[in-house]
């Protein structure tokens, strides 16, 4: 060691700097403590899941999952605990039913798309025109799906990134309009899923200013290859009934509770899920869990001393249906400085990834993040940090991100169906989530360097 | 050795003995010609599955099950092939509904159990009583369930070979009517099944004279424990609808077809499955697999020469109902020398056990279908054959069984569910069935053997 670098490591000892609140040995307490011992993200999935249920947006329910959220939180001791609300437009399912008709004739499990157009109490009942991917839709001639009922397959496979959702997604957020503006009567998809159960995956379709909603629904998987083997052999037709409404606009809200710092113009640090859920389940990977989690983890570093920043926990709203919430926290509260957004919405399976979105001088923070996440078997990726849905709008606004992700293996086979319940949450793993998530707010909310702004990486 | 074992022996060889018509080695290359090239099987329960869907007994889809069984089985060269139709009651489902009902307001997935009550199309809304178990609900004062909807829960596993469904299938036997007995308005039991999916499963009932039927259906797994949940928290109140419909008596049938044997006097080997299914999947694990692989089987031995018996196939009528088929076949067929009867009604997962009740003189057979079946991994167990609902009826008159025993550890996941579909089975797995049943038909239809009455064992 030269004397210049000794003479720097002394003049660094001696830097004005604010105190680490807490040690990477009181990091690595906290962590295990939860590792071992939290029940309360547990209680809060089981909670929600169970006296509420499904929580479809700027429904009565998730109204209800307001007012328990807020009853909740409050008790847990979280300061200026409140509800935000805003208005949006609502869509509600009716009755779905699918059906082949003729020599084959036998009843498919279907379910309608988020937006998704009526078929009138009357249904639709036409030929199947099969399109094996979106790019064959898409060679399709204007004009030629007059009538017919667009059937769009696309196979998904499980990934541990969940990385397929968005080329497979696309079949179902564009596939419908795009069938629909070729004359499509209705339009079904195979589920984006990766399960072999007859509950079929919703999820929201969009439509363009310029097309007209059709029905637009999804079959199971098992139906989907039922219905492909049936078109190998021969024209079939279907009798669709697809009746969901668009209600006008109502009202939905993110709650809100904060564990205040102890340095105001340190920045808050942002996490969360969301609240509401699709209508066939009862969100407990989506997201019931990351709620829940993230309180958790805001709890352990509340009861353990005062953080230096203070951290905000939000309960979105409306996620699912469009992520009005995010859109609506981003607005409102634009002007407040945020040092870090993140979200857990990605069920509760093992994190085993890390990522960041730091700006030049926080950096150091990786490193004692990755320090404290290792022994969880959680490492970091290469790319950088992009958020979610929910705290996307406000990433979008050059703030830092982290990101904790879970194992997606399993994800898409329950997400956005039925089965979407309580009993697919592995309470080992749900607290080694709550262990990452308290040990990234103990190295976060207590980090001396100041976390200025970054530019936002797209996604 | 003896002077006298050996003259025994000589005597034994010069004995005017039937030639066997194959030997180990040509029994062994059916079997493993089965293993590895059979597709038969496959296209029997996939053709079945995808063409005519479900199969709810003595209704159209049936009908229409007999007819593509009857070209099918002629197009393959069997003989005799036809339909014995006989009439039976005919239950359909309707609506079905439950929901719970004040705070915690949800749906809950429901299906009504065969031979259910309706409750109207108004519903019943009423208070939940919970019963552990069955010994609870028996425990339960008599008129105290009066107006109430009784809960039955009874958690099954899965075991390899099935046995829980012995003592779990009584809560859907015999629960509604005890409950009703007792004054329930309507019954729900937690599904008879080993799956954490949204998907009941369904099945017989059953009322004795004196009890007048009410509704009774089985939730999913996952709502049944919900419904648990929310019963420790207090009081439940649920809506149930349930809407299905006793329609009189109508046609059913049993589709026979024959391998005729060289030596008529030596009897007849009698060898299926059920045609019909719950109306809810495809019923492609219960029973399309079993009369695949019993006809695939079959085939293959009549392919390789006239064996000695006449191989006899049933595709049972209305099994799942009642087990009419098999009552009307036994009747129907009461004088005709049966030398053995065995069916395959347990999925098509790898058979790894066999069991034999065969008289003093045939026993020697048991030996040689070690010998052929070991290859497969399927050895023999200590309890004796008693087949099972369709070939029952059968063995009661004194008729020898041989039973060839599939896993079940994952067959009451799918079992009487929307999700019995032809993704469920497994095309390996299903030659390894047809393997060890064309091995058993190579050995006992050409046993020289002759094979006398044995007692029947109860099952």
């Amino acid at each position: 060691m030269t004397k210049r670098i000794l003479l720097a490591a002394a003049a660094a000892l001696a830097l004005p700097f604010p105190t680490l609140a807490q040690t990477a040995e009181q990091v690595a307490a906290l962590r295990d403590d939860a590792l071992k011992n939290d029940t309360l993200a547990w209680d809060l999935t089981e909670g929600l899941t169970t006296e509420v249920g499904q929580r479809l947006a700027a429904t009565e329910a998730e109204k209800r999952a307001r007012d328990w959220s807020v009853e909740r939180l409050t008790a847990l001791g979280f300061k200026n605990v409140h509800v935000e609300t805003f208005r949006m437009p609502v869509w509600v399912r009716g009755d779905e039913t699918a059906e082949v008709v003729g020599a084959s004739a036998q009843k498919l499990a279907v379910t309608a798309l988020g937006n998704s157009g009526s078929t009138g109490p009357r249904g639709v009942e036409a030929e199947v025109v099969y399109f094996p991917t979106f790019a064959d839709l898409q060679a399709a001639p204007n004009g030629s799906l007059k009538g017919k009922i667009a059937f769009i397959s696309h196979a998904m496979t499980a990934t541990q990134d969940g990385s397929q959702y968005g080329s497979s997604g696309i079949v179902r957020r564009q596939g419908p309009s795009l069938a629909a503006s070729k004359g499509a009567a209705a339009v079904l998809i195979r589920s984006i899923g990766t399960d072999y159960h007859r509950n079929p995956h919703t999820g929201v379709t969009s439509w363009p200013k310029d097309v007209k909603p059709v029905a637009a629904a999804a079959l199971s998987v098992p139906d989907a290859e039922q219905l492909e083997r049936l078109l190998k052999r021969g024209p079939v037709k279907l009798r669709l009934l697809v009746t969901p409404q668009f209600k006008g606009e109502a009202e939905s809200g993110n709650v809100i509770a904060d564990v205040p710092g102890s340095d105001p113009s340190a920045g808050v640090v942002l996490i969360g899920g969301h609240l509401d859920s699709w209508d066939l389940g009862t969100g407990a990977i989506d997201d019931a869990s990351g709620v829940a989690i993230t309180a958790a983890a805001a709890k352990r570093i509340m009861d353990a001393g005062q953080p230096r920043r203070t951290i905000r926990v939000v309960w979105f709203g409306a996620e699912e249906v469009g992520g009005f919430g995010g859109e609506a926290y981003a607005k409102a509260h634009a002007r407040e400085r945020h040092v870090l957004a993140t979200e857990s919405d990605f069920g509760a399976d093992r994190v085993w990834k890390f990522t960041t979105n730091l700006p030049a001088g926080a950096e150091s923070i990786s490193g004692r993040l990755a320090a404290a996440l290792a022994p969880l078997g959680i490492s970091q990726g290469s790319e950088k940090a992009h958020g979610g849905t929910d705290v996307g709008p406000v990433l979008a606004l050059g703030v830092p991100a982290i990101d904790l992700e879970q194992s997606g293996l399993r994800y898409f086979d329950y997400h956005h169906t039925p089965d979407d319940t309580l009993d697919k949450i592995d309470p080992a793993q749900l607290r080694q989530n709550v262990a990452a998530w308290t040990a990234m707010l103990a190295v976060v909310a207590n980090a001396p360097e100041d976390i200025g702004p970054v530019a936002a990486v797209n996604h």
